[in-house]
């Protein structure tokens, strides 16, 4: 138990501690804090008391804007900061607890700050892996007989998305223009979206030791700092992590060494929930033959707090059963399909509350994040610290648990309700979506916050 | 004419004066420079010099191992460095000229240079606007009636690719393992890529301000300096652009606002050549319904000189005749389609030479560059500078212009001669393709260095 009061239903008791990026109206600064209650611990007021082996050398990770950096420091430090963390945060501790200055600066209360992405974001890569979505989405866009491809029972199916437009919680989406065929007997027209779904998912952060890019920010302090050289990460190895400037060096795996399944895990950090926003009408029209492009860039939501792996830990349940068994390289028996609540609401202009519209779990997933990763580095792709995976929307066996208001409202054929008379088949301006998920522990629950964000009416060329 | 001898066969001559990053052995610091004849002008060295209207304030900018910074200027910065740049490097001008001293550490001969990427890509996409290309693959993999897509004269057709596995020229590329279905009568195998080929492209690099990851480096930088405050980009304007720290803000066209095609080539910086190595085996299997993935993401090779677009104006030639006609929102008149000759060579192990496989030319691209950059952005997807943005294969209308081994070997039905007995349907381990590329002006020609990689052996799991 923590001396900071933690409420039940609080997504945010010791047993969590996810990592976030904020600041405040008073220091605009981007810091990194971790979440207790209602409050936030800022880690760059408290950073002097990290003295265990590991992070003692590397304080400054919790002095920077991402989390890049600590990201980048491996396993053994996230360990030692955890176990820190409930240590100095519980009630039997006196060393913050009754320490009455150093209390008022590290500690915000959440209200009052805003957060920002968790890290600079290298890649994101969006995968395919409900059996449920995929199965749907091939029904209504092919036929039952060939709803799953074939490639499907085999592999992880993914594909690159759009890095740039990853934006936090609360920020408003604007309703895409583009170019899409809504009468396949005419020519194609240019608009306004007008099948404007959300997609309910979730992402882990890939982490190692630092990226390319952050090695160049590195590279730029320590030039600013002291105009010395700091090599430039592409060929350096991983034994220099426990020097000085180790976390300054990248990438992940090297260009070529692909990561196998065993040695998966320690690449992940930790989990947030996503809103891939889709564009129907204008996916429809272009994605063939490469895939989804201007129906999916136009914005992802994800939550700010990154929940550990070791938080969600506890919520491990046994794989689903994989028949065709996978080939070798994509076999583990460690279970790593996690018990997550999600759901996913919606709330239009003028309603007084939103109203739930879906119910699913990150169980109902096919592939797991360890099979996910290791296909993703099986041709030696490297993957770099801060780089989102995603597992592909995430859809149950009943209706109501479909992750898309595609599935929901199978392809614009049944409203959806919201109560109260509304009803939606896809969103309209104005409607605010919001995907919130949850462990269930024994008295307390890991939660990963909100998911939210708004569609803003499309922009109309002047 | 300059004072720094340049040969008639010389890609870069003082018409032509592309940026690239390097380092030396004596000097590991990775810095910024320009070509001229076989020298390079080691800007960091000059930046003093840069006393105009606009770059007076951000001499810093050459002193950076990226060109984000200087690219985040904008297109006045650039014409004013390059003016510049023409003017001290003139046989007639004496500033640099007679500083015997200054021109012993400002010049560096690019044989004894080491070079690097040329900036932090955020984002890269493939496009796919070769027509002939598209036909290529469209009758290989369907048939002849349905070779191009009902949407590929309409929209210039395009995928987010891997921006991790970019590399620089001269980088070796691993061949890749990965899963693949040589037997359709067959389960999937997982092995060595069997069918490596490569793929004659060309790039282009977006603009505009800072990316993000770069407003982190300088915020860090600023921190470490004056622990001042750097606005974190997300909301800054482009107003900015011209106060004390302008460059450090961004993000190009901010998410929402798209890019109107008449403002387009202020959002291009200049173009390199790339291999788009794939690998077809597993690009096959893997690629319905999301596109390329693991067939593309295990490399891909840029050159490493930046040509500015002022530099291959003179060539533009007008565009192809469209037909459907585009919607008005990808109409230009303005000739963009570049008379630039490439070519393809490919050295086997123990070959003395390399053989020319492929002559192509940029100038067979159905849609412009303008067109595929403000497609990109219509949905209001934020570009960022540094980010590449590829026309796709090369094709032309000759069989000996296509500009893949699928279609020079047409699916690896007929072999490719490379003279002395040698064939080749893909690409052997050992094997290096070298792209070159140039424009023809009278008695200069502007060229682009190479672009070359050699193929290492697969690395069998232990």
């Amino acid at each position: 138990m923590s001396f900071i009061p933690v409420a039940e239903d609080s997504d945010f008791p010791i047993h969590n501690l996810p990592y976030g990026v904020f600041s405040t109206r008073g220091d605009p600064r981007l810091r990194i804090g971790v979440a207790i209650g209602d409050q936030i611990l800022d880690l760059s007021v408290i950073k002097h008391l990290f003295t265990g082996p590991v992070l003692s050398k590397h304080q400054d990770v919790f002095n920077q804007p991402v989390l890049n950096s600590f990201m980048g420091l491996g396993q053994a430090a996230w360990k030692e900061a955890r176990v820190f963390l409930q240590n100095l945060l519980s009630v039997s501790q006196a060393r913050l607890r009754d320490d009455t200055e150093l209390r008022k600066r590290a500690f915000i209360s959440q209200a009052s700050a805003m957060m920002h992405l968790p890290a600079t974001i290298g890649d994101y890569t969006d995968f395919y892996s409900s059996r449920q979505h995929a199965t749907n989405v091939g029904i209504m866009f092919r036929d039952k007989e060939n709803a799953l491809m074939p490639n499907w029972l085999h592999l992880p199916v993914g594909y690159h998305g759009r890095a740039s437009s990853i934006v936090v919680s609360g920020t408003p989406i604007r309703r895409p223009m583009g170019q899409m065929k809504p009468d396949d007997s005419k020519p194609p027209v240019y608009g306004a979206c007008k099948l404007l779904d959300m997609e309910l998912e979730m992402q882990f952060h890939c982490f190692f030791i630092m990226a390319p890019s952050a090695v160049l920010k590195c590279r730029l302090v320590s030039l600013a700092q002291e105009d010395c050289d700091v090599p430039n990460g592409e060929n350096m190895r991983v034994s220099k992590l426990h020097s000085g400037k180790a976390f300054f060096v990248g990438p992940g795996n090297r260009l070529g060494e692909p990561i196998p399944i065993s040695k998966a895990h320690e690449h992940i950090f930790g989990m947030v929930l996503m809103n891939d926003w889709s564009a129907r009408d204008i996916q429809k029209w272009e994605y063939v033959p490469l895939g989804p492009f201007l129906g999916k860039s136009f914005g992802t939501t994800i939550s700010p707090w990154v929940v550990p792996m070791d938080a969600l830990m506890p919520f491990a349940v046994p794989n689903p059963k994989q028949d065709p068994r996978p080939l070798p390289y994509l076999c583990h028996d460690r279970p790593y399909t996690f018990d997550i609540n999600l759901s996913v609401a919606l709330k239009g202009e003028g309603m007084s509350q939103a109203a739930t519209i879906c119910k699913s779990n990150s169980k109902y997933m096919y592939w797991t994040m360890l099979q996910q990763l290791t296909h993703h580095s099986v041709n030696g792709c490297n993957l770099r610290p801060g780089d989102l995976l995603a597992t592909g929307t995430i859809s149950g066996p009943e209706p109501e648990s479909f992750g898309s208001m595609l599935e929901l409202s199978w392809k614009g054929t049944k409203p959806i309700s919201l109560g109260n008379g509304q009803t939606r088949k896809f969103l309209l301006d104005g409607d605010e979506v919001i995907i919130t998920g949850y462990c269930q522990g024994d008295g307390y629950r890991i939660g990963f916050g909100q998911c939210a964000g708004k569609v803003l009416p499309a922009l109309l060329p002047s």
